[in-house]
């Protein structure tokens, strides 16, 4: 006798932008070995959009298009969320889950300000959430993070999770140019948007920075929680100055658990290039992630567009219809270590400062001394040949807290010797 | 009311070595974290050892060891086997699965050699097997190419997945050592065991390129399926050439779906320095994958040591752990695509062919058509500068068969001017 064939799932799709239409066709295309996977068809039954009579990818049929998102969501087993925004994405999810819908979402700006809501109502429904596309793009970051380093204490995350960030620095880096050129250029081959605000000011990175550091530390870090510094700071000569010291500049994600807390953060950071984060070029992605047992991890892959976002998402879809088939239920979202969030001040890092002092004798001690007063131990000092009466000082401290550095630099503001200080820079990696 | 606490979950651990030491440490220090990650505590009731009365870790309390693994077994929720070989590895975990308990295994050799059998077995009895830590150590590999990608189309997955030989030829590159001298310091350190066949031979890579082979295509390759070269016959000399070339030499562990079938194989290769795969440097280990709509993606990280693979191995042990507490089942291995495995001649790569010829007009010519007769065409030609009448070529090839290559190097070898065929390697990546 043969078995009974499974009954298919309803898939409800919301959105259809980039990400949306490969989902759409994905479910379309690849029917059989999805259903293989899953262990039971999957049935694209319907696709909320904003304007049904907008033309959309040949591959979609119209049919298949609905502005009625409530509806389309209360006859579904899983909902795919990729539109993006706070609202009415939130509403939608929430109604999803309260129907007993799996979730499917890549929405990380959502998640980062209001994850543990989602979370809750999920556990409480008893339904799967699942988020791997909203971290890192295809990266599988989300699930290794949450199941395969289930057994081990992760210690610290740094991720290079902002494409267009690093596509501007490598292009800073590698083709001498200045920072509004190379946003300039990002925008001209699509990478940046026309409205580059939330990728240089660092607002995507400090998102995906409180989703992961919420996974590695079992704690809930909102978007507030995240010390935020995006790349407009960032000078063609501090980019030359890194190259010159054996570093390279990049928007890092970072997110460290000390013995005092937390401490979840997003800046331009100098890493030492034989660091496997320094390698990652153009619109790639990367985090490095440090576990006590585990040791060092890193993940590298395509952070956004549309097939690699959907392939994240698919794969999603598969383990929540998998738990549809057979039972089960994915992982909760655990707060359980509810660790202490640190202030940035309280940071610790290692620093290069780089500054413009009057060539004379003894200007070195004044600037050696005004460090020491605040604590913070000079490792190397380099010098630039003077020109006109003035020398180029460049500091690397010890790891220090970034609350002692912001008093130094202060002081050292207030010297007479100090013309200028030109840069601060983290040294992370 | 307060919830009922749930019972803790009894944990048996076969194999108490480096690994095993490691793992049981964890599980005895670890207790209230990994509780509420699984959701019910996790006890050690017992391991298993050939000898109780050997010294073990301090940390490690006598009374859990016995020699007697079938009673303990019998009584277990999860079964950790660390203990590796084929028996009593294969019995112990069948008895596991028959009783009922989950089963956690790094042994990569058992999987390689009869992993059907045991997947079937535990399908039949509705109970997970997970193996994260057979392959890549620490790295997580296994779950993000079962589930992740669960939703794409793997295409390639190119591995440097044993840490010995990456050290041996890192070692040959950077301290221009020969095979021998890099071996011998690799056992030096502890990198290398006394017999060092199973790594330098290309044992160890191929039982993971099979594992690794099964999961992404879907498809059931064994041992015997994977073609197999160790780096017994790489010299100075090459790996000095691939420097000049901009490649490096590395064993790489390759899984290829063509149209025509499925290609597993283990060789050593020339990388271009440009290539992820290229700056693995030491012991770690890095596997790049590649699909469809994710492009590519590379996972890096220790790939062997006790705590590293213990990170692995408590990673399953929770997801097993879970599954117990909420219901539900981990991925089974499907091998529903049973794609045409193809056999080592109809591999299709690049080649670098290194030969002495005579030193005279009309040689090239001559080398450039017996390449042409075979259907060989030539992408690149370098010649150093003639010593005695001889001269050294170094031909680049377009992608060929790997049966079109050996006919054309066996034909190169009747040319009366061709004095020698220095070395031929495949160039991945």
């Amino acid at each position: 006798m043969p078995a009974a064939r499974p009954a298919p799932l309803r898939i409800a799709l919301l959105g259809c932008g980039v990400v949306g239409t490969q989902v759409a066709r994905a479910l379309l295309e690849h029917g059989p070995d999805l259903a293989a996977r899953a262990g039971a068809p999957l049935e694209l039954v319907g696709i909320a959009v904003r304007n049904a009579a907008v033309q959309r990818d040949s591959a979609i049929p119209r049919e298949l298009l609905t502005e009625d998102a409530e509806t389309l969501v209360d006859g579904a087993d899983i909902v795919i969320e990729v539109m993006g925004g706070l609202e009415p994405a939130r509403t939608l999810l929430l109604r999803a889950v309260a129907g007993g819908a799996a979730v499917v979402t890549a929405n990380k700006a959502l998640l980062a300000d209001d994850g543990p809501t989602l979370y809750k109502a999920a556990d409480a429904a008893g339904v799967d959430i699942y988020f791997e596309a909203a971290v890192a793009g295809a990266i599988p970051i989300v699930r290794p993070v949450r199941e395969s380093l289930a057994g081990d204490h992760v210690t610290r995350v740094l991720g290079i999770v902002n494409g267009t960030t690093n596509y501007v620095l490598d292009q800073m880096a590698s083709g001498g140019l200045d920072l509004e050129e190379a946003v300039k250029q990002a925008q001209d081959l699509g990478y940046a948007e026309a409205d580059p605000t939330a990728d240089v000011e660092g607002f995507d990175a400090a998102a995906k920075a409180a989703i992961l550091a919420s996974l590695a530390f079992h704690t809930r870090v909102g978007l507030d929680d995240v010390a935020r510094e995006g790349i407009t700071g960032v000078t063609a000569d501090d980019v030359a100055w890194a190259a010159r010291t054996g570093h390279v500049v990049k928007l890092l994600a970072i997110a460290e658990r000390t013995e005092e807390g937390v401490s979840v953060r997003v800046h331009p950071a100098l890493v030492p290039t034989e660091h496997p984060l320094a390698n990652v070029r153009g619109a790639f992605n990367a985090v490095f992630v440090e576990a006590d047992a585990a040791g060092p991890l890193m993940f590298y892959g395509q952070g956004a567009g549309g097939r690699p976002t959907a392939s994240a998402v698919l794969g999603d879809v598969v383990s929540a219809a998998r738990h549809r088939v057979l039972g089960g239920k994915g992982p909760q979202e655990s707060t359980y270590a509810a660790l202490r969030i640190l202030p940035p001040e309280a940071a610790v890092t290692r620093y290069q400062v780089r500054m413009v002092v009057a060539d004379r004798p003894g200007v070195l001690a004044q600037v050696a001394g005004a460090l020491a007063d605040h604590g913070v131990s000079i490792d190397t000092v380099r010098q630039a040949a003077p020109v006109d009466g003035s020398a180029q000082l460049l500091l690397t401290t010890h790891a220090a807290r970034e609350a002692s550095l912001a008093a130094t630099v202060a002081a050292l503001r207030g010297l007479e010797p100090v013309q200028e200080i030109t840069s601060v820079l983290r040294v992370e990696g």
